[in-house]
């Protein structure tokens, strides 16, 4: 556990993570959270955590790593209970806090509950500065405490309904797993920023996990998504759902297609991998080049490479092999090698390139960097001519609803032009996918989703959004 | 971070603790806590921990295990500031908790705080649910949690002033040492139940130690005690004291003399090791005993075992070696080797005690199980008679100010007269000191110690005492 | 270091392993092998080891886990020097023993070597005995200890004449990496059935590699392979190759090609993804099927899936999702979980396969439980028919060569026609690759491959094959 | 495993150490070796190792650390076989090597054997020079492989005269345990240089540990020492002991008494408390001085101080405290740290010191920097006088037969009168006791022991000892 105040209290938790919670009746609890968790894996390999629970007894366990570290199976095997909690937290460099990771766990006047969390606030210092002039404290810079906080204010024996008072009083992007002693809830914000899903356990039970991916790890049915502002309680009667708040423009993050999602989950009824392969299609019939080959960068830009290669009826080929074995945090002993580090992560096939004019398809332009690093290998290793193709526009605006991005001013696209960008990275041309294209290819409705990313246009006021960390320094 | 509900929210804190604070312009606080934490281990080996700050900046390390295990030489390096708080842990079987391991380190309305506690409150129940009825949660089952829930309450811009405002509420026994941005405190509760010394160092600056031994590991040269009810704020501007609250009944715990602290600390001005001596030359006034050779228990019985041998004249001599590489979480692997346990710790030197009539020294007997494993041990290495002789009265009471005592119902000395216990030890006698013996001789002032264990005079009424494992079950 | 006799002494070796060497005046050696086996390390993840040297010094570390995992920065640093031998081993349960991890550093007459071994010796055992006969003694199981023990008994003064002398006396495969105080030593056996390839450094030196991909990880320059039955020697004086012994059947693995090899390296000229494509290819000549999808195995099979969706016109397209972030050592808590351990680490796309007629492409057929669950899992995502393609012949005989394969009585190839096997998983259809029509289609000489496995045709008599199992029972 | 090929294959293990061994029927041998290292642990701390067998089933663990920290529960009870060998390791910086752990486990002609060595070899180097010519390598530094290489060399199918057959080739101190799949072996060399005895289980078989208090915890009977010379075979057909060779000079290392073994331990039938007693007061005749204290230096110095005292009719008194907590290998940040790492070893008692003539008494004086750092803690604790006493002669002479000495230059009694070294070391007196009062006084026979670090008369001649450190630079 080692903190700095910056990080400890100021840094805003904006990253992805992923949210499992079970009801298994005569079941163990903790090993299915574990499966979905593994399913979930990709959403945070920061840390990992999970609460079991059963009536007046809970217990945890959470720590930095990735959850096959996290949890021998003495640790499981500790667990017992038959209703649980977890979660996995994305890995920023720096500030790996083992005091941020989740669930939540806390004792109120009601008993205690244990808190998943997926999102960001936007007011979340303000109820914090507004609870602590009442003389509350803090010891975490996770949302999430601020959440349970107002829940045990709010609960005067119904936590259901503090739950809804609670989220009157929050807003911005949240998935929740919440359990206590007897209940297992499922919360999903007005805007529906990040997914949810409920599964029905085949010897009984339900499940709640970010992607479907989880409920299919655990051979989980699945039921419905939870809804946007919608509460959903499991407990011995069985599954009820309720809208807590009126229903915000729905805005589902559509990065969540574009990236983040595993191919096989399916988000509010779409399957990521088709609406990939959507993508990919409609890119190439966007912006069509004369080449040899398509060739994607793995693993995200897999699904659209085929896409584009399918609907221009052109070659799809592996072109540049991802090393499986270096997580986000492998060493770079000197600065010579960090240089190299993108030789390490991925190597291109000198035969496949060699002579030939390559497409290459990635999912994302951030700050620009890597790009070029790809461009130049692609180069090296004999490609003619290298045409980068975009399965997005191109992120222009900061996301303040659980993504870890950059300020605008590091956004190479918020400052140059396409035309500007492909000649940074060094590509023969560069192009984006369209706004329109995007949700028209993809059957998705462009008025269900956020895009702020690439539009500014923001689903909720982001005028008010904290400066944090200016006002801590 | 493994908990179970009954660990983290109902187990009291009835542990010994030690706590160490610097204030260091210009010096490495974290390297000093270090030192000084060393030195104080003995009152903690569960658990250790150190927060450095230095204004808007703070730093917090802790984990399970001992002091060196803790601290690798990166992590003191990467501790950077010139304010310190540290805390030492008792080690108490099953309940190892991360999360109850201090420093607590907490953000309110102020800023933030660190606090490292020694002692008991009896009323943190009380105050912590009228807490949890104003809507506060709580994230750990340490007091320690609950004096920083009042501090932040009470702190309206002067951080001592709500000290202050939290000692009129707590009751119990707390030796405090907290740190902001830009102050070091110490405090003592109003009977001054645990020790607390205050050091100034070479270099400039001051220390706090809850003993004279961790003052000498620093170099630090003796200033004075805190007193009950006093609160020390050492900040850039030096040293200053005040009596926070009116002073109670002094009542240091007698025990920390018997057996707690470390024979070269000075406590309240009086030298442990000169104490226990004493002890021991009244226990052989009170008890003499044709024997051959005085053999201490080691280590807590040798200093009272060299005073009852230099009394009576007799022959002091070690008759029992202790394994120095066991600490007290070994691992016994089977249930036969549990119950050699004591030979693994003790061995007694046969050529010493052959034939022998021993006196055998102890500091105290709590349940009985020990001792007659001691005496065993002694008669099978031919020992012809065992007189075991205690530095102490009878233990007949439990502890409400911060020793991890049985019930009464545990304690052999409530129910059993010596000569009982003679028999159930299989000793050829035994005697403990008496009360009035004990203080005498060392000079102690009986009216300035708690004796409560003994004779069940409280300092503080322990009618209201609250029953939490009940309460919560 | 956790040794049964079993697996100490009698476990033969038959297991892929990476090597990795280089010669760097005035370079970090230790960093360019880090980096080396970052690159390899899809070829052992069980163990990993560097040894530096320079003159007299050496300097060595191996341990269990993955490259990253066994070498911290401070580790890499603290290894100085600028000749490096490394190793990765492969993951085979049960038997992980830090005892049998490489290189192998010993002492001798001469000097010291380190020893990096890929492959299988077939008279270890005898030459074991012989040696252990004369007197000597061995502390591993592993054959590299038996070439150690040679080398160190011819060398007279010429260490590559005792390499040489060694060649003569052992049968099997081996892709050697040897060090000295000055010296780099590469080494393949006369039948060549392990890759090595030689690359040059940027800033001088060398490199040796058992995949062209570790020469690209560190950009190095192919420069050739290693030949058959060659010694390569590289030291201040620069590289010098001869021919060691009389060149046997060229007989590189053709497995390299089918499953081991990373798609981005070439092997002896031909690149391993070309090749699978070219699998697949012919595998769609071969046996056409009328079908809506092509899907891959992820991942050795999806190169040859490509190959024949383009040569069948058909739709390539992922319908299988690997989770990237499970080893192959995850824990399994209880046997329901072990059941489903394939849902875990492979889960449909229901979406792509619902109603669909699937070719699902394999790379192999080993025991076929695997392949059964994975006909289950695409029928249960509703795929209408499932046939399985396999771009390989089936495997009918055991390798004595460097694959941990099972006895013939474990292969289903040995004991089953395919129309049986299909039946068995549960297939529509299943189909292998011809043993023609896979060298045919991919320009590989069939005279100068090791296709054994296949055909039971094995480049050295293996009648001889020592039964070390049951000779030590 | 870190090696450098200085410390492999150069450094000479001059060392103490500690083995066990067991031949247990029917019992759990692990657990019996994991409580006698426990109580030898005192001889070594660096690394501990077991290894159990049966039969043609053989395990083994080893690893750097104490024995609570290498072995867990889960470990132990791997461990299966009722026959064990068992090993620590003494701690000497920087040259903590795993791969010189022990026990050594090796396979030859003949089977298996894991064999455990204290004491150290005069002609390993010239045994293994030998050896090597003969073509055979080795892959640690330790004498216990040219030991093994012997007896593998020997055995032609009677390991016991494969054993006699090495002794009479080996030169130097060696206590040795050795296990084959049926036998445990106890061997001591002609000299009987280190200590090794005979214990019997009481529920059957027997152990043999370097120290007696090894039998004490394992409740085992004494039976007799190992005879000097001695080979003592432990099977199914119980106890059978023999003259191996014809004894040399008795010669039982001295500072077994002085400073290495347990208090509780006889060494051939001596008490070492009894002896070190006698030192004592057989000091005080010697060199008595008009004091108020005698106050030993913790803990080697105690059983002497006490004998000094009563021999004196002085008071005895403690007047340095140990830290219990701080091993050999504990962390000092920084340079000013580690001037004071004393102070946190050893902490004065002032009150008892302040104003008085205090006789302080250790064991030895090798380099004298220790020595003076605690005349100056003293006299800084406000001792008046500070008169060392030495209970035993100068160390003038290195030891080649298992202790870690410095060359003679770095030995101040080698260069210095104990008045210069008085001098050095700012002591008001100096005295050492003399050679025939350590002798005479403690009923040792000066003719059985080796007193050569005094006197310079090895009992073997050593002007032949090998210079291995120059030869190999």
């Amino acid at each position: 556990m080692q903190n700095g105040i910056k990080s400890l209290f100021c840094d805003k938790q904006e990253e992805e993570c992923g949210v499992f919670g079970t009801f298994a009746p005569r079941q163990n609890a903790a090993e299915i959270a574990f499966s979905g968790l593994l399913a979930l894996q990709h959403r945070g390999q920061e840390s990992a955590g999970i609460a079991v629970s059963e009536g007046n007894t809970v217990h945890i366990h959470k720590d930095m790593g990735l959850v096959t570290q996290v949890f021998s199976k003495e640790r499981l095997a500790s667990l017992k209970g038959h209703i649980a909690s977890g979660h996995v937290r994305y890995s920023t460099t720096g500030s790996s806090l083992l005091a941020n990771a989740q669930p939540l766990l806390v004792r109120y006047r009601q008993g205690y509950l244990a808190l998943s969390h997926n999102g960001n606030l936007l007011n979340a210092m303000n109820i914090r500065e507004e609870l602590e002039q009442k003389g509350h404290l803090f010891q975490t810079s996770i949302d999430s405490e601020v959440i349970a906080s107002l829940i045990a204010q709010l609960d005067k024996g119904d936590v259901e309904k503090a739950i809804e008072g609670c989220m009157d009083r929050i807003k911005g992007s949240y998935s929740l797993v919440i359990t206590t002693g007897d209940k297992l809830f499922g919360v999903r914000d007005p805007n529906g920023f990040r997914p949810l899903s409920i599964g029905k356990l085949p010897e009984g039970g339900y499940v709640l996990a970010s992607e479907t991916c989880g409920l299919d790890a655990v051979g989980a049915e699945f039921v419905d998504d939870v809804q946007p502002g919608e509460i959903v309680r499991i407990d011995a009667r069985g599954l009820s759902r309720r809208k807590a708040c009126k229903q915000g423009e729905k805005a589902l993050c559509v990065f969540e297609f574009i990236y983040f999602a595993r191919p096989d989950s399916d988000i509010d009824s779409s399957n990521v991998h088709l609406v990939r392969r959507r993508f990919g299609a409609q890119l190439a019939r966007e912006h069509p080049v004369e080449a040899d080959l398509i060739v994607p960068v793995p693993d995200s830009g897999i699904s659209a490479a085929m896409g584009y290669a399918h609907e221009a009826g052109m070659t799809y080929s592996e072109g540049l092999i991802k090393n499986r074995y270096i997580g986000r945090t492998f060493i770079q002993p000197n600065q010579a090698m960090r240089e190299s580090s993108i030789k390490i992560k991925l190597n291109p096939i000198r035969k496949v390139l060699a002579g030939k004019k390559v497409v290459v398809i990635d999912d994302s332009i951030v700050r620009g960097t890597t790009s070029g690093k790809i461009v130049r290998m692609l180069r090296e290793a004999g490609a003619r001519e290298v045409h980068m193709r975009i399965t997005s526009p191109p992120v222009r605006y900061p996301c303040h609803f659980g993504i870890d991005t950059q300020t605008s001013a590091e956004l190479i696209g918020h400052s140059h032009t396409p035309e500007e960008i492909s000649k940074v990275i060094g590509a023969d041309s560069l192009n984006y996918l369209s706004m329109e294209g995007m949700y028209k290819a993809s059957n998705l409705d462009i008025d269900e989703h956020c895009s702020a990313c690439f539009d500014g246009d923001y689903p909720l006021p982001v005028d008010t959004v904290e400066h944090n960390k200016l006002a801590l320094e």
